[in-house]
């Protein structure tokens, strides 16, 4: 444990935006502004890369009410990046922490910015600048180790429930199209795709098949499975991750890489383009895909109140562990119970953390490789917070 | 005026589902069995291919609770199809008709179904069984001639305006594809597309630029307004409808259905994806498209409280009209001031509506065809409800 330590607090957000990233830096600012060691606190715009180009806002001198407002506002406050920190950095880096006297160094994100907060906490050390520096996970995926789940994932999980509970009673309601693929987020892991089976009270109910990018996809298995259930139930909706894989473990949306649009040019389908027509050709079902792309991870009004509160409490817990004089941790999500469901805030190395996925685990998906288990949805079910709306369906006695 | 009547209800939902279309059908549920003169209320399951072939269910049966249930729930309780009513059909119509003793018959749905509408009405008389024929209006397009409004509208509007805040913050925080097209439904009427610049309260708020089906796009215009925005901003957000036109007045979507996929099918793309290859290849920018596409429709978080109340009025008001003696009319909307915002309801013959289209006026739109006016802004603003959520942005007072 380092000397405690007094100086500016710095924090940046890094990687794609989520309904909760905010929650997690008002949690970073008020705490911090409530610490007397902590002089200033500043912002980098643009993550790391705002850092380094010395472009910091002082995040003290926001109005209260606004940065109390960044719990209800979606996407990244201070701007994000994706700008992979190297060596060719550290002279700069070493130079703006000294000249700003960073003493506190804060960094929301996923996988990658485990990575960066991890380099620039060995920097600091290296050089001799005294700094705690603290990690905030973050992301939709879900996908990062040593944390029980991570703060924005909930709020997207619960996108993707209700996405399926209503999509699914649209396609109830007419089946132009009887085969309906919802695509979700997710490109190496699956937790946001299998999510979607939390619409699920009954066998009618959507989704009626999960597809993951841990278990590649049998297609002939699929064809046969979509076929059965239109026949008999007359629509299917299937929950598809974007980085669903065919049985070669290649995505299938690169399986349509070689489309070319009406100019001539590549174009780049989505995994739910390339099955929706993989299965009007095997099956001769119509079946068409909705993408809400961007929207999922930026809806506030469908977000996890769960989530939100405990991304704004690993913002604070990430504060309180830096002025204990900790430092090269994240911050992580410990799961005390799932019913009723208590959860509090941990520590891990970030060298855990960094680099490495945390995927879908086997017990999580049936053996057919085409739902989410029961004990994923015990798992998942908590933290999409309020219970899922109460739709009717009527009794339709006949005449 | 015909003679009041007396004996049984029935309730049809035809074309695509709303958040809506089913507090409508609450309202004529409740409304009819608070009529002494309805016997009983049935429903057409799968609209009037649902009644011609005889699947008729009793509404009177369901519990109150569900039937109040339905004012929360999306989609089409009862099922809903798109057959067109043909000649074919009117021995078999007529049939149905008297067997069960139909005296009311309602029909809950957009153009095609003012035609249906249109068509049982004619029928009743030519083969001189009484009975009244009201047409309750219902699309997300708004389309409907004849009334100010549409029931469903409301809500997608609010679906596509929370869109454009949510995902335009989301472009500001990280600007991976600078070009962010949000394909919005719509194929004749840009309504909803419209809707999405209700989003916008400074100039950097998304959506920067929104185009219509009623105006063929100027692409080298678009290309070079997308180039400058980027330029400004770093990046340019678009709501574009499903429908949108080229110079030659062809769907963007037809333009890219050349598409092979790698199994050799022909691929219909979305206007948006369209869209995004082309700015990519003129512009060299980035570009994606998120496409909600049934989700924007089906959202009852995301609704218009308003549009839910007017959807349910519309509904009692047909039963209301129908025991009145009246027949051949579809309730209208009539909206007495926009602010503060009143709204009644009326009567308007269903020849008058049916099969006929409401684009958005000339004056909807600007000169440069490429956003909408605020006479636009102010007819829509009060048909989304609550006011828009209030997100913040950090002031960012540089260090």
């Amino acid at each position: 444990m380092a000397a405690r330590l007094k100086g500016n607090a710095v924090v940046g957000q890094s990687g794609g935006p989520t309904a909760a990233i905010n929650s997690s830096l008002a949690g970073v600012i008020q705490e911090a502004l409530a610490h007397p060691e902590i002089e200033h606190v500043y912002g980098m715009l643009g993550a790391i890369k705002g850092l380094l180009d010395g472009r910091l806002v002082d995040l003290g001198r926001e109005t209260p009410s606004v940065v109390e407002g960044l719990r209800r506002t979606p996407s990244s406050a201070l701007g994000s990046g994706r700008h992979r920190l190297g060596q060719n950095d550290y002279d700069r880096l070493a130079a703006v922490l000294k000249a700003h006297d960073i003493r506190f160094f804060f960094y929301i994100g996923g996988n990658d910015s485990a990575d960066t907060t991890m380099q620039v906490s060995r920097l600091a050390a290296e050089v001799g600048h005294e700094m705690t520096v603290i990690g905030v996970p973050k992301t939709v995926d879900n996908d990062l180790v040593e944390t029980d789940h991570c703060p924005g994932y909930g709020s997207a999980a619960r996108y993707t429930a209700l996405a399926m509970m209503e999509a699914g009673l649209d396609s109830e309601a007419i089946a132009s199209y009887p085969v309906k693929i919802i695509e979700v987020m997710g490109r190496h892991a699956g937790w946001l795709a299998a999510a979607g089976a939390l619409a699920r009270r009954e066998e009618r109910d959507a989704p009626h098949l999960v597809y993951v990018p841990e278990r590649p996809i049998d297609l002939d298995r699929l064809c046969e499975d979509v076929a059965a259930l239109a026949r008999r139930q007359g629509r299917v909706v299937i929950s598809l991750a974007e980085g669903a894989r065919g049985p070669d473990g290649k995505y299938l949306s690169d399986s349509s890489a070689a489309q070319l649009d009406a100019f001539g040019h590549r174009q780049m389908a989505g995994a739910g383009d390339a099955l929706a027509a993989l299965v009007e050709a095997r099956t001769g079902i119509r079946a068409r895909c909705d993408r809400p792309g961007t929207l999922q991870r930026a809806s506030m009004a469908l977000a996890s109140r769960t989530d939100l509160a405990e991304a704004y409490e690993v913002g604070r817990a990430a504060v309180r562990a830096a002025t204990d004089g900790l430092s090269g941790y994240m911050v992580t999500l410990v799961r005390e119970s799932s019913s009723p469901y208590v959860c509090t805030t941990g520590l891990a190395r970030v060298e855990d953390v960094a680099n490495r996925e945390k995927h879908l685990p086997a017990e999580h998906v049936n053996e057919a490789g085409n739902y989410p288990t029961e004990a994923f949805l015990e798992y998942a079910r908590p933290l999409i917070g309020d219970p899922l709306p109460e739709f009717v369906r009527l009794a339709k006695i006949p005449v």
